[in-house]
């Protein structure tokens, strides 16, 4: 597609310019473009009064409309974000370890930035704000394909954060933005290989399938979390109600959310009537493996595709397990390697499932909810990793880089 | 494909043994193995010597002839590296950082096997011990899918790991060798994202580009070459003449060799005849821009097609640039992003060349030939990435693990 050849070279050149841009003029844009945004976030939100419009009329409903939605307060959240960032410590240019060979080269790895990152999201305007300012930050030119419904919001931003960039002298193509928002254009960046260096899509199941099946360019997998809470016999059961409750229930449409509970059996008939009040207290519905059922009237029975879902909502799976083994066993059947959490006061048992459960993240005596850039202290997040390649669990500044080796000789040849 | 779901499922429970097997014990199957493969070298070299007849049947010949042959000192050869893995420091388990946040959780970044790696590779059969060495000591199950033309090779190597790991207690499936050699097979493995962590292609452009389009496994890309020496105007013209002739010849099919040489115009008139000199002397064709073809009267004239040409071969290109900037601007156009090398005595070109040119290696004096796992002191290899994501350049033991976060909570939910 012309579209994307174009941009992904403007990208390619950008990012030679990024790549060898100072600390603090980048910062400077930054810092500009919040301002900007804020000044004229009237051109923002006349714009996404007409994206808003528009999928009014074309049937959308419900929770994609509030994604779509910015108001005066989003806006200023989105400015807020990127001057965060700009406090940040800039990753790129740190040598992570310089050593002497025995033939004298002394060999190093620097940090760098990725080059030219594309991002598929779908009906979330902020997107494009948050994802330049991590970009520009750790010197990546980024090309962005939103989706149709967000086009003249996301449009909009761009066109401040344009203006902003060849203002500081910077390429105005630091970032773009795919005019075309049908799926070719979505296929043809997937297959931008020559000009991008990473493809993260930012969206739901379907979207991350697409690209993971379709995408010539190195992809992230982000997103799906079926998180289990397994509560073992030695557990403090009141800790591990309220952590329960909490990882269920704080904001259960996130994939750091929990989706399945899983209770020893020595445990069964104290703790789920605890926890079982508590979940239907909190509007939950339960569904159970039939010892759950006997000790819950309130639950229904489980299906096999419960154990796999992620519910995304006020919905938990449960069912009882004969020994800490059976929980591992469920969690590695079932789960999607998010994030996995045991409530324990056994040391052992901790140690052997922090061990040997395998996912982004593992917890002891702690909800699942933690997964998360910010609350990890790296202060901004991309998303969050479920794949081992390259990043693992909240991805911030750092994961944006990559590497290369400078080496330092006096002649040095190979024998 | 039946076969490769069958065998995903097992390496996936192999990995579960190998993600909890101690240092000792990996060590002790690697030893056992070097052990065996030389007391059963007949059985690997009679399997060998049928797949040399059959590949001269089918008409193969010359290098990849060359790359098919076993003999007792090659076998010997394969056994030596595994035992110099058994000797290197295990990466698994390692915690990378460990803090605490403000609200008490203590969070660290532990290093963990990748789980499942695929391997797709061609002739050379001494792949199979080599990655298998590399996968066991990581606490990776493999899958291999080598080419049909050294299917019996593979498979004798296999059988006599596949029987060190029963007899040491470990499941057999930590190695797996695909039968089916079609190219149906490579496709399947490809799609085998449900039980695949990481697929890295080993072998011709031709097959790592069909990896890279077809995968929906995450890839590792490998390999392609086409590095770059330049000679500043202000380089010690002996030094360079040395490190040319060395990148250039001293092993000409491999990816870190050179390709192409830059000369600054202030000097091209000194140095191009003794370089000219020296690589007719070594008999490396040289393809010149006018400014070369005047200097040297052997060189031919350059196609374009030259420029961006992994020769592999006892072959040149040659170009006179105006400066420092021209050379990178060239690098950056045709350049492959593997290794770089800038020769000069000015203090500022050699900073600016490390910092401005995007490769897995940038040299200041000296040869791009050290770009390679052993030359860097990791001890082995499995590759040279091109790519940027998760590793580039030369990648050893770290390179096959990822990383999962552990958290020690004492009771925390989110608010």
């Amino acid at each position: 597609m012309e579209e994307l050849i174009i941009k992904g070279r403007k990208a390619r050149e950008a990012s030679w310019f990024l790549a060898m841009a100072s600390t603090a003029d980048k910062n400077k844009v930054l810092e500009h473009v919040a301002e900007d945004l804020v000044r004229k976030s009237g051109n923002i939100l006349t714009a996404n009064h007409n994206d808003m419009v528009n999928a009014e009329k074309a049937g959308l409903k419900g929770a994609i409309m509030d994604r779509l939605l910015l108001t005066e307060d989003r806006v200023k959240s989105m400015a807020g974000g990127l001057t965060q960032i700009a406090a940040l410590e800039d990753p790129v240019g740190e040598v992570l370890a310089m050593k002497k060979r025995p033939n004298g080269l002394v060999i190093g790895q620097k940090r760098v930035p990725m080059g030219v990152i594309g991002i598929i999201y779908e009906s979330r305007p902020n997107v494009t704000a948050d994802v330049f300012g991590l970009c520009l930050k750790t010197g990546n030119a980024a090309i962005l394909r939103g989706g149709k419904e967000a086009y003249a919001s996301n449009r909009a931003i761009t066109d401040i954060i344009q203006k902003v960039l060849a203002e500081e002298g910077f390429p105005a193509e630091c970032l773009q933005l795919v005019e075309n928002t049908s799926r070719d254009s979505a296929v043809a960046l997937m297959q931008l290989d020559e000009y991008l260096d990473l493809l993260i899509p930012r969206g739901g199941a379907g979207l991350i399938r697409t690209v993971v099946e379709n995408s010539h360019v190195p992809v992230i997998e982000t997103g799906v979390g079926n998180c289990h809470i397994y509560v073992d016999e030695s557990a403090d059961l009141d800790q591990a109600v309220a952590i329960t409750i909490n990882a269920k229930t704080q904001r259960p449409g996130v994939c750091n959310a929990a989706e399945s509970l899983l209770v020893h059996e020595k445990i069964a008939a104290d703790f789920l009537p605890m926890v079982g009040a508590e979940l239907i207290r909190h509007k939950v519905e339960i569904r159970g493996d039939k010892a759950v059922c006997q000790l819950i009237g309130e639950a229904k029975p489980a299906t096999v595709e419960d154990w796999g879902t992620e519910f995304l909502d006020l919905i938990i799976s449960a069912a009882v397990v004969p020994s800490m083994d059976g929980a591992i066993s469920h969690i590695l059947q079932y789960g999607s390697g998010h994030s996995e959490a045991i409530i324990t006061e056994n040391y052992t048992r901790a140690q052997d499932f922090l061990n040997r459960v395998d996912a982004a993240a593992v917890y002891v005596n702690a909800s699942t909810r933690f997964t998360d850039g910010f609350e990890f202290g790296f202060g901004a997040e991309i998303g969050i990793s479920t794949q081992k390649l390259h990043a693992r669990g909240p991805m911030g500044l750092r994961e944006l880089t990559s590497t290369k080796y400078i080496i330092y000789g006096n002649g040095q040849v190979r024998e």
